[in-house]
């Protein structure tokens, strides 16, 4: 079983109306879930700025599997930085292009590092870091 | 008077102590006014990609004066897209360095037209829109 | 083989030593790689932003599976959305939290829409769509 | 005179076709003037990230003029706050709404510390800062 607070929260009537459209748009089944989702992006985005304790997330990167000997480089990169490296999926997206995602989970400033080798991988077309938090 | 509607949100206990520490930390008096803030910029956001509407932001623009006729061509781009500005303030920053606010308004569409203009001025160094919302 | 072609790009020399610097503290190998990654970047952005043609990105669910039975939703609104979902992977972070990359590729409001759903799911702690290209 | 580099860069030409695309989209007059702008972009973020030196930007307040006393609370701040504040303007969006730019230099933690006492402001309806650079 999950506890609950709950706060009361005040708003002018013609903000929560626009803010009921909104929830509607978005699929929430209530404000609530609504307001949660809000401030966990809130605090995710501020704990990866905090650049202190452990954060989770993942890279997607998108690459060409013929070109530069990408498929070695990645992995290579990968197990220089296995301490923030969970796992890694790998999708083909047609004939030649990769997708591969790299759940990463450490501290901020590896992570961050690894994005970057990531990044700047000859032959990496496009990489892409999600910052997501663990609680 | 403004008029203030209540409404209850319920969230669990481990959340809640994570954002009242991002209430602390960003100086909000309390937690209504800090959710509003979440909202509001939400809601901004939405009505900028929605592209419908009247939008109100301002360009930032840096350049030096001395270079490529950047004042005039400035000048020149704001009158053509005089229906979306509102005014515009100068700054000195330094012996060579300008900074201009543009206060827009109008349509997405419109506004972001004049921002593409303003930023691919030669001699421009820096243009930034911000998006915020009249309501 | 790879056919390349080569522009000349001409900058003040101020800029050129400090994106010299950028180079080297985001370790790519020459100032190509580091150009051609703002180029993809601008460009995925963009692409999303039309909203037309085929994107490819991933969505990434943090969450507890103790509560909600958030699994057999996420799994439901997955196979409702079939078309958007190029395949899912499993992490397990601790002994209750839960991280899944959903790898996504279609039309961008499809592709929005199953986010949406995804995000506003009772039980979810955080969600986000990394928008990339799948050129 | 302002003095130019020269430096050459390479590219597959199916990445330079759809970048041509966006610089037509984007009213660039040549690919140099769209590659500067991709390069300052990513200084500018750089420099507001690593948080030493001197940054310039912009905070953008909306706010009902009518409503708990914020004109005062506004002029207290921005002069509590005065080393980090150039020069203030305001806008009369419509009878009720008032938009401020308050133009900002100084330390990213000051300039943020000052950001963020405005947007908790009670009556403020959005604030926004724009991050740009001063060189």
């Amino acid at each position: 079983m999950e506890k609950v607070t709950r706060m009361g929260v005040s708003l002018d009537p013609e903000l929560l109306k626009e803010f009921d459209a909104y929830i509607g748009t978005h699929r929430y089944t209530n404000r609530s879930e609504a307001i949660r989702d809000l401030i966990r992006d809130a605090l995710a985005t501020e704990e990866w700025a905090k650049g202190t304790g452990t954060v989770v997330g993942t890279i997607t990167v998108v690459y060409d599997h013929d070109a530069h000997q990408v498929v070695d480089k990645l992995t290579k990169i990968q197990h220089r930085h296995h301490h923030s490296v969970h796992s890694t999926t790998h999708v083909h997206l047609d004939e030649h292009m990769c997708l591969e995602v790299i759940v990463v989970q450490g501290r901020p400033k590896d992570v961050l590092a690894l994005a970057d080798s990531v990044k700047a991988t000859k032959g990496v077309k496009h990489a892409q870091l999600a910052r997501t938090a663990g609680k």
